[in-house]
């Protein structure tokens, strides 16, 4: 699901030019404590949306729900809240948001009264034809209360003749076109749906006899849950008190997961469709290592995002590796900065270089990717100041020339640094010495493989090389997102 | 719009056995000040609902709404709020709300984004086959968010085959069955409608060259705008930048106005179908003097409803007419009370007797109604503690005895203390040494009228009689108000 | 205690232009509710202090306090509030405040902690050497904390030589000069004063063995407590738990009550002196009546301060009393009001002239007082253009010339519109048609004497003769007010 | 200045088990944006107490302050609060604190009002005569307003019979014994002060011609300012617009910087005494591979405090080191765990242990210290749960055996797990295979020393030998610390 507004919230200025994930998603069935393993669960998706959050439960008799903008942790530490969310099945959702109605209306999971009974739905990924299918929809009558793609499949279910909820959704995702990755329930099933290339991952899990489904394995691990098995793209699960029962009513394609939740989405403790986040990363960075090395002093990490692929180029290259960028832990809110002789200080407010392991030596920084390439501009400014000799940027990804739309966040094409300048032009642009990538069969060994299959490429690269394994419905017809000409406020 | 959700912050703890009016309405076209006029309108009409108010405008591009729980006065008090309802075309709506959610979708003028553009609607009143609607139009696919009866108009529209949204409007006015007033917006229209037996009250008026709408004449004279006329029964009002245009598209039927509108509902300062109210409120106390007096010392208000109709009876007998009852005009809300010694003070803590005045007197208590009887217990005791020597309590309308269904927050029929008892069974639960009401016929004598017409009565009185003018298709039918089985919050 | 902070919450626009009592004191001792019987005395209290509230209790081993802005029943509605304050003996005070901490610090009771263990205060009135006293303590090196004159006290008592509390609190009374009636608290006594001339009332109650102090009886009432004597100009009273010991320490001089307490400041329900407020207000209409009747078809008050007037003038007359002006009882915080389209709407936001009662009538207005004369300008405009044919405004009280130092809040001499111009300039100004105010010995009758005794007044009536019975210390000695040089916010 | 108050936001669970320094102050003469600066300064020292903080300034006229609970970046995030500190001389104090006034009264920078002026002071460290101080100062009628032993300073300047500002500060300080670093200013000086033995540190820096004071020099980088010196032991510095005047007026004693401020209080990013923290941590860890290594195939951090030394211990022993425990960037508030299911998963809420990188491995562990034992005991677990073969902890610092009494937030002796145990009990009791602290001189000798001067050890190092420096005259007299018998909230 997607939306354009921006983080309020920055808790780390150096990932500000970052791809974002959009969303996380999380289910629970049979279990006493449903609401709160949920929240657990949120809590250790956070990194891939941190605007908003809500859980629906069923108890039995009643639906309830909380939703709010803000970090899980917040929204879910008043002991009522998770109280009042009664019931052993339960499912949240983790997205951006901002203020006002506006983030509200659109903050799942989405609730729907059917003739059917209630049903709510988490959505993780990005439609491609929302916008066709949503002028249809309100031309037959329909009224939409969200500006979410994700409502679109909400009114389709409604509106589908056939019988029982599962078929219903079924008929409704065989209309629509996309990247999809989809927890939702009723008031006795779980169900869980991958698209048919399996853009965004899904995995199943269990705890205490209770089925699980979450966007990443720690999720699975922050509530000590069992993991299972990846849902497989295209499969539908539906999970009842019978257990757990797998369809696959959609034609098969080619899986198509998309690599860039090995470079930065995913955390690195996630094992996702089975290969090892941390792992691959290091691998990334040795690989760099290997295409790229220079002679230098010191190998020294972006932080968060570098830090395992340069632990990898500094194994590979043997060369020390230093924390040469601190990280004040203390951020909150951006301060208010009252004059110009303070706005420049914005980075330093974060992070701080330090010269005693910078002073005079040929510092090569590691970051995980550049997309506008602003950041990097500062954070290499920032390491000469503190007296390098030399700065080499080396990025663990291959140059990112193409938006994504399939439930990231990314600028428009014509923002991406990679897209309109070679990577000479880009080494001026953010004032460093040299700057490589890797090269992307580099990257392809780096996840195990010899490279990359041309022909039936692995994973979705689109970002890398504007290859999109989904049809761009909307944006090849020209069609225009939908906009609520409701602007609301809820005191 | 009906909802049965008390009030958390009562004002007047003898206002607490009150029926309830629950809405009011306000509309005004062609203003640069229109959110705050509507503010100022709503603020006005306070008394006809006050747990929740919002306003949706529209500025030639966008529509913008807030909506919130509380006073007009609190949630309209920040200037932000007021600057970002922009535009020339405002409504806005005054009921009962309560914490959360709940609060929150119910919360009007509802909005919807039809095929021709957005639509909002305020509603005073309530319809009687709201459920029967409701489980058709769930049924073909419609998705309800709210818990309202209004919601049902709004997807009448939706459905509606109909072109031009004014005769969509009517279009479902024609299923419905109810008391409704509406005001409603289009993004160039405003539009009102007073149902065909007029049961609940609306006026037109106009300010500097805008059209306003509202439901009593006081909404008119807090923002200087003039009186033009009431709106009539069955009449849809449409009004754009050409005027106003007048459409009686129902069939005709004679005009049932709520007379209880004049017994408490209305604001004493408003004229309300050509009729003053502090006028006939005087003129019933004078009608309950003639029926009903009884050697007495002092006549005595209650507090604040009972003033008009005491002075009436005061001034009809020529006895002296005292403020018996000193009320603490700083009420806030309700304070804990933390043990049994304590819980007793309730009355005195908004209101004390002045001994001065009533030690050794003989006492006419006079208030507008009694519905459950457990505030007059109360008032009579505290009137008896100040030394009273005798307690004669005058009610300034007749018994009692029948739930409103038309969008007033009454009681269930065995809770009215009239339905099940005598006036002399009702003077001994109230502890009174006697207890007399209005006569119906007294009543309508107060109105002007030689009495009223047994055959076609001339206003709604159903709560005194039972004959409901309006089918209680649901209430027949024994349909239960649709429930919605998700008990949702917002953080 | 003196502050001249404007009150952000003003209930009753009409109410703007008035004298405002600073104060309100209240204690209990021994009653196992005492801080809720507090709190509830205080809300009986709110008319003399709307600004900010404060309770400190003893429990045995600990004090306890809570003090912050705003409304009695705001600031204790919360009940973990009234049971954190444990223990038998409680006092509470009623202030003026603001936001922030400049609020904060000077919320009452004051608390200090002293050699002996400690002790609270909370004062009503004002002293008139506090400057001088003031200086003399910091050249000491005394920190003070708040800008109260209150404080003064409290350093005084901390550098007496004396051994008890009671008499520490008798030899610092010795040094300072003014008004003040004190409810004072140990860890095991509640001390009240007045001072010598009794200049604000305090009275004494008892309920269930308890004994309570407050500054009208109209807090006894509240809570159910017996009204057992004025405490008496001069005396200290000290309370434990053995019963009351009277002590008179001061040398004799005759009491001066502030008059104006019957006029405008004490409510209407209370005994003051003696003497009930209520009957008082009727017969000071009843003189006006008699004093400066003009023939007239209509007696209508400004509600709420000038009802009994009104009532008393009407009574006098065998005119009609109309309630000409409706009151809107919704009136939370001040609206925004965006454009000077909407400005002048100021009174009618909150008040209404009824025309229905008004149009083509001589109207008499009865009003408690004139101070600026800015809302008897709106007043007597709104009434003009309700169409009154005449308006005669009739005044409860003198001519109000002189500036008040004994704790109300007074506007400078030169901004009283009595203090330079004569009635008729007066009357000009206000747009009446008469303007005619009783005269001082009037409203000594209406207090049941024979008028004011020139030799030795029997109240302070300083605000319409200048006659000050206390010194002004710092005023004449052009003392200026200590003023602290810190502005601080708590967050 | 000492507080005994946990902090309510716990931001790394690993923490929790750590010694906290209690305080960090700042200011600037000088500069136009100073109340800004103070709060970015404030910002970097945010690990020295995250409880609460606040600013003091002076414009010219009138000084302003802010104080609150919370983080800095909450606290002044809102530009009105630093548009409202006016002034180009600002001071600024970090601290600990909890809910309520309890919190507030203690917050820092206190303010006093002499008879020369306004007087604000931040205090970092523990007055260790506080107590006798205080029973005196009450004896002579002083009234506290805090329970902090900072207040005991501003009374003592407050009597003090010196002339200047600076005199009576010094005669204050002669009469204190303690660990304190000073910041203070007056209406036109800043005043810096480190105790005799330099117990905590000071810095001196210099922007745009504007003096700084900091408690370390990271405070000084994120707003440009040049390091100029550290402030000497026993130095009194008195900044006016003539610049920077240097006072030695106490009798010179050796300097006893704490040692802990390099083990763990002071950011990696700070030069203290001339030493910078980052590099001493990683020799700290290569002396502790040196004493005590064992065979293993891993190196995993305690993340974050043990980092620095684990790459020390790493790069000592050519072991991998590797990310094994991985943080939750995302912690907000403490969770509700609804029931003992879910109790236990407390550590992984922030933490999870990366099997991938664990499994199979014999794992060195490295922290920097132990203080109960408590976390160590959940890690140890964590990391045998994925999978370790083997269990190695090792702490870059000597067993913890002694109480701080110089501002830091210490438990009491006996719940110091190595004040009672052998290390082989620790051991034990934390569930690792081995268990080994660096040596005292292994310290030292990280220090750049040759080892520890048993005859004049170099730092404060009274934690680990209970060689108290500075005399502990209330904790050897049996004085108890002043309790005010106060508890008060503000609302």
């Amino acid at each position: 699901m997607m939306s354009k507004i921006d983080n309020p919230i920055k808790l780390n200025p150096l990932n500000d030019d970052k791809l974002k994930e959009e969303c996380g998603v999380f289910g629970i069935h049979g279990h006493e404590d449903a609401a709160a393993l949920t929240a657990l669960g949120l809590h250790a998706l956070q990194h891939r949306g941190q605007e908003a959050a809500g859980i629906v439960t069923f108890d039995g008799k009643q639906f309830h729900g909380h939703r709010a903008p803000g970090h899980v942790g917040d929204i879910f530490s008043d002991e009522t809240v998770i109280k009042n969310l009664r019931g052993r099945l339960s499912i949240g959702h983790n997205r951006y948001s901002t203020t006002g109605e506006t983030a509200h209306r659109n903050i799942q999971p989405l609730f729907a009264e059917y003739d059917s009974g209630g049903f709510a739905l988490s959505h993780n990924g990005n439609l491609t034809n929302a916008s066709v299918l949503h002028r249809e929809l309100v031309k037959r009558g329909c009224l939409f209360h969200s500006t979410t793609d994700t409502e679109v499949i909400i009114h389709l279910i409604a509106i589908s003749t056939r019988i029982s909820v599962v078929e219903r959704l079924i008929d409704a995702l065989t209309r629509v076109v996309g990247a999809y990755s989809l927890v939702a329930m009723t008031n006795n099933q779980m169900i869980g749906v991958r698209d048919p290339m399996g853009v965004r991952p899904l995995v199943l899990g269990s705890l205490d006899g209770a089925n699980v489904l979450a966007s990443e394995s720690c999720a699975l691990d922050i509530i000590g849950a069992k993991f299972i098995r990846d849902v497989e793209p295209g499969e539908v699960l539906v999970i009842d008190q019978d257990g757990v029962n797998s369809l696959k009513p959609f034609s098969q394609t080619p899986s198509r997961l998309c690599i860039f939740e090995y470079i930065y989405f995913a955390r690195p403790d996630s094992i996702v469709d089975g290969t090892g986040v941390y792992e691959v990363r290091k691998k990334i960075g040795a690989e760099l290592a290997r295409e790229s090395h220079i002679e230098a002093d010191v190998i020294i990490p972006v932080p968060d995002s570098g830090v395992p692929s340069a632990m990898g180029y500094a194994s590979e290259t043997a060369l020390p590796y230093e924390l040469g960028i601190i990280r004040n832990h203390y951020v909150g809110r951006t301060f208010i900065e009252p004059s110009d002789h303070i706005r420049h200080l914005g980075v330093k407010l974060k992070h701080n270089a330090s010269r005693a392991v910078i002073e005079n030596k040929r510092v090569v920084l590691v970051d995980d990717s550049i997309v506008r390439g602003t950041t990097s501009v500062k954070i290499v400014e920032m390491i000469r100041n503190a007296g390098a000799k030399e700065v080499h940027m080396r990025i663990a990804s291959p140059p990112t020339t193409h938006s994504c739309f399939y439930g990231v966040d990314t600028p428009e094409k014509d923002q991406l640094l990679a897209s309109n300048n070679s990577v000479q032009e880009m080494r001026k642009f953010i004032g460093a010495d040299t700057l490589a990538f890797v090269s992307l069969d580099g990257l392809y060994r780096a996840m195990g493989l010899n490279g990359r299959n041309e022909e039936k490429p692995q994973y979705c690269d689109a970002c890398f090389t504007g290859e999109y394994p989904v049809r761009l419905v909307d944006f090849d017809g020209g069609e225009i997102a939908p906009q609520m000409s409701f602007l609301s406020t809820l005191g």
